[in-house]
């Protein structure tokens, strides 16, 4: 007999729930993470610090007070890294023993230290001072060990002027000028919050565009409006070098562009965390990007062992990598389970804007041949938009004209990530933009963006089948 | 032939929406108001106003982060009524411009002045300056005339220390202590604002308990935290009079009681108005409480003449007037339309902390005999609570056991008003709380509460079925 039915290694979103859904199904259950590490890098140094940072930020700019109150206003002149983190700490704190009371409530039991195969059913946990633990038996594995930042030779990290996403949080001042390197969900999450705090941003990219999986007009909106908070983008531009000076950094581009900062943030890529875990052994091996390959119900090629989160790749979101924890303990455990269809799932971006959608992206329906009509609310057309500030907000809905049916919700703005819910929800139950233009929401809100956006499409619809009657 | 197909009286919520769907039917539309009231009580006195001085009341006294940066936390030390109303008229005046630019974008005339009936097709527009204008007629009329404060003859109103829910935005200062006589929306609205102000507020209310349409459970979990902001409650106590002193005013309660206190903001009760319309030309009478009955497509006792907003009674808020408006054009226009079932209406209630909901309470559902149970999320177990400093917000869902449809949503606390929508559209789709469970929602975000709130109803279904197998 096995110590465990199911051990989870790393306790980050896509564990935790691992963990937590085989144990409520009666399965005797461990999960393995090292001490300071408890929520993996979504509660310690990822998702959740950065997104307190962003409410920090918001707030002590009093950026979105700025439409009223005038284009120098904020509400504390020299906000420092002390300022921004006050509630960070707080946060982690409350949310660790959130994890911890929420796996002992299941009866998880909770080994510390770091896990590494000596075969396909047994693990070695090593302590943090490298003392080699004990040995333990499982039945099924999910491997959930996350990913830390691709740190390439060229680059002279030194944790607090050159720095990756996970070391951003220790900069000891808030920094005159900062390149960030790598023009992903991460950096440009971070590249929105120093901007809004006053950073000269400068934003380096390989390829041509970025969050390429968005929607397009959104993007650029996004990228309008960082300009406008002094954000340089600097698109098919490849890294060098990134040199330390006394006193700044140096970022050498392939095209012979050296650019001067105090700063630079590298988030080029993120590593899969599967160097110590003696896939071999297990008869598994990574890519070179240190990922997992997994089938749809997130198994490996071994047959009991599976893997979920950041590991395995896009979207390497902490709600999404929870949903594939709760898939594959139950898939481990030999329950049925119901899944969310993918197509339902959502995209939540924390820039400033924040970004959100569900759905399919106008370049998707139009690559597939699958027409669609448009409609659009602003945000400075609603009573709320008014009244919070949002000039730019806007709702899109990408109508099928067959139906009625929506085929994507697009949201850029305050509460995106909130309100883009109305319409996975219209989605997800069937429903059409009739149930949106019939519908009462509270006045004032954000969420009457749905019936605005609902009319629009509707009244060009019409205007359509006028002509096509 | 009239001079319009249809007559609005009133540009509020309830009359613009009137008169703008009945002009995109083709309709021959004007709209009569007075110059400096474009827009209604809801643009220039009320429902803006006030939630943008809320908006100014939550940022300016940082009450929500002082979780995180202690009890006495606050932007501004010393806030003044300047600070508060800054943004207000900004506010104001864009929407007033938003109002005017879609009647005129859908050509509907604006005629400036005050209606009255001279028989049931004929009215005539007087100006502010009293002067008898032309008298117009119309084939149909809608009435949206609003409601204005009720003022006894018992409470010495002087616009600047004894005030009604209209002039309260006129304070010169921040009062240090105050009383609301009336617990209703506006009454409770307001108390909150001014207790998150510092002010020391007694509420007084002539019933034995307030917001009776409300769920009990939120409404009890709103008095508290306005006690704990230093608010009295004198439930079952009624005013006999009202009194102005040198330096502050007294208000006596039938109970013997006197209240001292630097302001009193009357808001028991509205008046609909209705004195100056010459209803008996046209056929008609009000109630004594100025309010006109209306059947269930809100046309009046006279077959051409209708009514919708705060001038018919409850809940008079600004969504409902809308959705008024517009199913009495639909109807004035004998168009055919499909208006939202009445259970799905949501009510929110911009208190601090905000309540919204939407379908049944408890009691009502208990009261009908429908058996139902009840999901469970608080803020603080979400990672987004805990960015957003709100430890008491709530979701409840009520769950009928039989189908696992949602009953009722009722939600307490930051964003209420906007996340019932996804509980609503659950609800107007059709969907179980089963499409909840299996959802995946963006990660932090108050709308996961959805999804604990719906495991919480469904681990309890699952307890009951066990027994009862």
């Amino acid at each position: 007999m096995y110590d465990y039915d199911v051990l989870v290694i790393g306790s980050g979103p896509g564990g935790q729930k691992a963990a937590i859904a085989a144990a409520k199904l009666g399965r005797r259950v461990a999960i393995v993470d090292r001490r300071d590490m408890m929520g993996g890098v979504c509660i310690n140094t990822g998702t959740i610090p950065s997104k307190t940072l962003r409410e920090a930020v918001l707030y002590l700019t009093g950026l979105s007070q700025r439409e009223m109150y005038g284009q120098s206003y904020r509400v504390k002149d020299d906000i420092t890294v002390g300022d921004l983190t006050t509630r960070t700490q707080h946060v982690i704190s409350r949310e660790v023993d959130v994890i911890r009371s929420q796996l002992s409530r299941n009866h998880v039991s909770i080994l510390t230290g770091t896990a590494a195969f000596i075969d396909p059913h047994t693990l070695s946990i090593t302590s943090a001072a490298g003392i080699d633990g004990r040995h333990v038996t499982a039945e099924k594995v999910i491997i959930a060990t996350g990913t830390r930042p691709a740190r390439p030779e060229t680059v002279d990290f030194d944790g607090r002027t050159v720095v990756d996403s996970d070391q951003i949080l220790n900069l000891d001042k808030l920094p005159g000028s900062m390149v960030v390197v790598g023009a992903g969900v991460i950096g440009i999450e971070y590249a929105s919050m120093f901007a809004a705090l006053g950073t000269k941003v400068t934003v380096v990219e390989r390829r041509d565009r970025m969050l390429d999986f968005c929607d397009l007009e959104i993007v650029e909106a996004l990228k309008y409006h960082l300009r406008d908070l002094a954000v340089t983008f600097r698109f098919r531009e490849s890294v060098v070098s990134v040199e330390r000076h006394n006193g700044g950094t140096l970022t050498l581009l392939e095209s012979g562009k050296k650019i001067p900062a105090d700063t630079v943030m590298y988030s080029a890529g993120r590593q899969g965390l599967t160097d110590g875990l003696g896939l071999d052994k297990a008869g598994l091996a990574a890519d070179n990007r240190g990922r997992i390959k997994v089938g749809s119900d997130f198994r490996t090629e071994v047959d009991h062992i599976y893997a979920v989160g950041d590991v395995i790749g896009f979207p390497a979101l902490a709600a999404t990598s929870m949903e594939q924890g709760r898939l594959a303990a139950y898939s481990a455990c030999g329950e049925e389970v119901h899944a969310m269809r993918a197509e339902l799932m959502p995209i939540g971006i924390y820039t400033i804007p924040e970004i959100s959608y569900v759905g399919k992206t106008e370049d998707e329906l139009t690559e597939g041949s699958v027409p669609f009509e448009v409609g659009i609310a602003r945000y400075r057309e609603l009573a709320r938009g008014q009244i919070v500030g949002d000039s730019y907000g806007m709702l899109k809905l990408l109508v099928s004209p067959d139906d009625r049916k929506l085929l994507g919700v697009h949201v850029f703005g305050t509460g995106a990530t909130e309100i883009v819910h109305i319409g996975q929800t219209l989605m997800g139950c069937g429903g059409t933009i009739d149930y949106l233009v019939d519908s009462v929401f509270n006045y004032p809100t954000l969420s009457e963006s749905y019936k605005v956006a609902a009319l629009d499409a509707m009244n060009k619809m019409r205007a359509v089948a006028r002509f096509s009657g």
